[in-house]
């Protein structure tokens, strides 16, 4: 039997998950949940119900584990508490510094509903989180990097669509190839804000506008920018649209640490994404934590949980047995 | 109360974990168990005792988790599943295709004891393992590259000077760079054994050996050589204990898959390892999962398990909480 899978909220995320459960042939799409009036949601897959959230409660008994799509700033402190209640769940809570609130929220619903609920998955939180907690927990005497990019912030180019005369805008975080160089070198820098990354903007102007003091405005937006070097470039809304409109991200999480009697040997632990799509490899990291969530609440397991707490051969299509003989 | 931990076998991999102890503040080292005579056996740790290995029983409660530093070959198929009846163990078993037999005849033993029994920890098998894992988990549409060093190999070195007139070599396994950034391409290629990697080898002959006979016959070793492009570099003695006495190593494992409705994105993923003490850096993955070998034990688990079992929190000397608060 198939495991069972709700999309709650239809963004980007929620189609990469859409995306991601076809790659996977021991799940399926059961139902997607929408605040918008659910005739004017059209999926990509056919023949899958669309419903609207607050009629979610009438098919749990239909749902093994119900993906949450919404934002962390204001849906997911409510959705997840919300319906953990109810099902077994998988958010995306990104806002690295209320984890340790969101996860008693949830986990007080969870452990009183007998559901299994995983949050911060995907891949920072999630996989860069994973990879810095290995790796120090095999070099503890060590020092920890993380640099994002080349990517796209929604952040940085919602700011940048805010200034004014700025018709719209696509901020890229690039990091500094210069200080991923000192790290990988086991030199283990210091490092400012401005070594680590640097800002690409690419910005469509309204006619008319001052471009002088757009870029000026951009370049010295406090916490955005300003300890950043930012790079501004206006071009037209067609260039925009042409070579601007992936969603692509990416990064690297660096351990230096040293071993031997007298610290002698260095070794580095590097782990990088290159990705065309946040939201499509977001969303199949939280696809394979899914098979992870139900597995676990078989087993009869419950409460919040993190990609700390679940043994990576849950993620895995394959038997244990089949792991160990192929992957091991 | 710490952790306390026995080494099984004190050679390079021994004085690893003896290293590595020392940097984990809930870890003590308790004894040290050799075939040799004790005597003449001397640690780099003061005041700890070395036991030869007859009488390790009469030591069982006096040690939380023996770590077992023997050779794959002849050792651990019989030192792991005799261990694993009186002691939580860790082994480093690296015949991948001998592991579905040694994880039976391990488990065997560890669940009649009621002990954890954890097998074939390091970095390969071990935390590569763990990556190919995850990574075709998260991308199930797509292709896995594992690449080795620039390390030496033990086996090749050996190999190396059993042909007549050497008197010692060293041998570097290498990646091939375009391999490498073709596959960072996303362009998925087949590679054959070939085009992944070079050997370099640095040989002492004997005086007045036929070199031009050595080279070729190193060249041409089946199995150790003759699938690859190889460099075959004469020195002297003093030339290789001055340049060539490391024992470092290293490795990427690099999986490229695609996601969307029409696999049009690609993805890299890659992990990699750059390591001035290949002995160093695989004791410190296994002192790291000795302490997960020590709390599951904790929690009434027993039997034999893998990297694949073990939830990462395990690994970590910091609570959940701290976990959740300062690395996810």
């Amino acid at each position: 039997m198939s495991i069972r899978i709700g999309i709650f909220g239809y963004g980007n995320l929620g189609r990469g998950v859409e995306s991601a459960i076809r790659q996977n042939s021991d799940m399926e799409l059961t139902a997607v949940f929408t605040r918008r009036d659910p005739e004017t949601v059209k999926l990509c897959t056919e023949n899958i119900p669309v419903y609207h959230t607050d009629s979610v409660l009438e098919h749990k008994d239909e749902i093994d584990v119900m993906i949450l799509c919404g934002g962390s700033a204001t849906d997911l402190p409510v959705q997840t508490p919300y319906l953990a209640k109810y099902f077994n769940v998988v958010d995306s809570f990104d806002t690295h510094a209320r984890i340790p609130e969101h996860f008693a929220n949830v986990d007080k619903s969870a452990s009183e509903s007998g559901k299994v609920a995983l949050i911060s998955v995907g891949w920072d939180p999630g996989m860069f989180s994973l990879n810095r907690m290995y790796a120090s927990a095999i070099l503890p005497d060590g020092k920890d990097y993380t640099f994002w990019g080349k990517g796209v912030s929604q952040g940085h180019s919602d700011a940048i669509r805010r200034v004014d005369g700025v018709l719209d805008a696509k901020q890229y975080t690039i990091p500094v190839e210069e200080a991923l160089e000192a790290v990988r070198s086991g030199s283990a820098p210091e490092l400012t804000t401005r070594q680590k990354h640097t800002r690409e903007c690419f910005v469509v102007a309204k006619e008319g506008a001052d471009l002088q003091k757009i870029e000026s405005e951009i370049k010295n937006m406090p916490n955005y920018f300003a300890d950043y070097d930012t790079t501004v470039h206006f071009i037209t809304m067609d260039e925009l649209k042409r070579d601007h409109s992936g969603i692509p991200h990416g990064g690297f999480v660096i351990r230096s640490g040293k071993t031997g009697f007298n610290g002698e040997n260095n070794h580095i632990i590097e782990y990088s994404l290159k990705l065309d799509s946040n939201p499509e490899f977001t969303s199949s990291v939280i696809v394979a934590y899914a098979r992870a969530a139900y597995r676990l609440n078989n087993e009869g397991q419950n409460g919040c949980k993190t990609v700390f707490d679940i043994a990576p051969k849950y993620l895995s299509i394959k038997s244990n047995e089949e792991l160990r003989k192929t992957m091991l």
